[in-house]
């Protein structure tokens, strides 16, 4: 089995090092490269997914990824900036469904900006699209207006679209998503306004025949907003495309207050996958040894479970974050009075003490 | 002044009844014409937005829009569907600037799903460009994909597109609302991934040029639904597309935990406008006399203000609507222990004599 792990900029280098350490600690040998990406690898060679790094990747049987970007990099063309390169590995390596869990771990109830009420025990699962939508459809550019009130005048444009097929694989994923967990799924879209989640709804409903166990409902974007703030518990798994899920999934993670808790599993058909972190690359705390490496570690445990079958070993990890929680260990951005304040390498090092 | 009263369906006719009576009271005579719209319509004239109901719409210095939607439509096919009827206003009378300010009165700050810290005194206005980007963006339908992976299979699609006059004229709208605020303005965009927006964060920048006395961010969706959950009260003004304006709006509204108390206005270019509840028909509650009817009796209260310049009538009703609130009268949806519980219609009565 061959893990590639990309570390990235920002706090990515120091919370992998935390994740490559529990991965020592397991017992077991892994063979591993290390290879740079974003700003880092444009940096040493003038591209944020050099040839070098993508090959690494598409070798590997699944990739640990830190994270991208860096105020140092925002000037740049965008074909050049950091983000690039996630955008570049999902594509390239058909990374179609994306997995982002929402989980309050009950010891961190307090982190929350929302009432303990609402969130206490909250634990929903946005499966997202992550390789068509608006992100990647073509047509898109500048272009003088061809038609419409302000033809002839500067525009730009980009083209929003989903076919059949992509939409028949995520919808079947997170079907058995639904099924392992409380075989409930609301599938969000936009059919009222938009051609291609009008399309969507219909065939996500046509692939619900295949799971009649599973209860099925739709829900519109704008409201699915507004409900994942007033009663997020109402949540089990949802489905919905790249763009909504990018703005839904940001949402719903934040509403647990510890964003620096929650990992991410991106998988291509096969389960073979990227695992990163929910959050940014931070560059204001970069360097510090202060930032919060859990959610790099529990990247590291869903590869072991999700790409490489090995169920036992992600279990120990996730038992040992939990522990270190209750041991009332938290880096700063999850802090508060009664409990003890530790370093991004206190951290790392109390999970592998307690595995 | 010639106002359009377009009530609607849904709870729309019953919160509509209480504004009109608040309108009666305040001891001046308005020329007013009632006219069908959304489903209403169609039940009547075969369209949720027939050519006279259009007319009056018009011909209007503004309208006073109730709420469209209800469950019996839901299976017409889509150009028939009474949201339809709100996009065509948007549309044909050039609507382009939606406001949406999410208020938290003090008296409802338990209704949020919120910590108190994080919300009391919450006041952001969202800027909404209303008559553009994939709302309307033409080509859109459905067709065999002509190029990409899944080339030849069946896929829908919409057009994403901004041009720059209509980027600069929202711009200055928002620019405008900031400097009669706290002159901090966030501009909301996907500028990394998206060629639209990184247009959009250009030309707002240019238009920033003309207001350096507000301060201007740029913030990318996924953050701001983040830190919209997160820290809400960081915002003042917010500008951005329709559709994630569609979604930001109603997040900001829900942290308040009292859509039900929301009003917005849409303008055009000469301040006549359309205004209309932040919340939806509610069929569920129709005819039970259960709504609060505050959001209509405030969108009221907002069109005399903005359209109709009788800022002295548009104070005295939210004067008198904080009072009905201070009274303690509350309907259902923002009901607590310790306040009375009210009816639609006794609400609407206490609004007319607190005035
Ligand atoms: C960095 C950016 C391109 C990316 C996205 O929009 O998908 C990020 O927000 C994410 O969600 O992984
Ligand atoms: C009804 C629907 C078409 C509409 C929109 O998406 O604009 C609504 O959600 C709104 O925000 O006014």
């Amino acid at each position: 089995m061959k893990i590639a792990i990309l570390p990235g900029d920002g706090i990515g280098p120091e919370i992998m090092n935390q994740a490559v350490k529990v991965m020592n600690a397991l017992g077991e040998k892994f063979e591993t490269e290390t290879v740079p990406v974003g700003g880092a690898a444009y940096a040493e060679q003038g591209h944020p997914l050099p040839e070098s790094t993508l090959k690494v990747a598409k070798e590997a049987d699944a990739i640990l990824f830190g994270a991208v970007g860096d105020f140092k990099y925002d000037t740049l063309e965008r074909s050049l900036r950091p983000e690039q390169a996630i955008l570049g590995l999902r594509k390239h390596l058909g990374l179609f469904a994306n997995f982002r869990p929402a989980i309050l771990y009950p010891e961190l109830a307090g982190a929350s900006s929302l009432k303990p009420e609402i969130v206490s025990g909250l634990d929903i699962m946005i499966v997202r699209e992550l390789t068509g939508d608006i992100y990647f459809g073509q047509p898109r550019g500048m272009r003088e207006a061809p038609d419409g009130p302000f033809k002839g005048a500067r525009e730009g444009f980009d083209t929003m679209r989903y076919s059949e097929p992509e939409i028949r694989r995520i919808a079947h994923v997170a079907f058995q998503a639904a099924q392992k967990r409380s075989k409930r799924l609301t599938s969000v879209d936009k059919a009222n306004v938009l051609e291609t989640f009008q399309f969507w709804r219909d065939v996500v409903t046509d692939v619900h025949k295949e799971y009649k166990d599973v209860k099925l409902d739709h829900m519109y974007v704008d409201n699915a907003a507004m409900q994942l703030v007033r009663a997020p518990k109402e949540f089990d798994v949802v489905v919905t495309g790249n763009m909504f899920g990018d703005i839904l999934s940001d949402a719903a993670a934040m509403l647990t207050g510890s964003i620096g808790m929650l990992p991410s599993a991106s998988l291509d058909a096969n389960n073979k996958g990227l695992y990163e972190p929910s959050h940014g690359s931070a560059p204001d705390i970069a360097g510090k040894d202060i930032a919060n490496p859990l959610a790099q570690i529990l990247s590291l445990a869903m590869m072991l479970r999700y790409s490489l079958g090995k169920t036992e070993q992600a279990d120990r990890i996730e038992t040992a974050v939990k522990a270190v929680l209750k041991q009332g260990l938290r880096t700063v951005d999850i802090y508060e009075a009664g409990t003890t304040k530790v370093s991004t390498t206190q951290m790392g090092d109390a999970v592998v003490k307690a595995l």
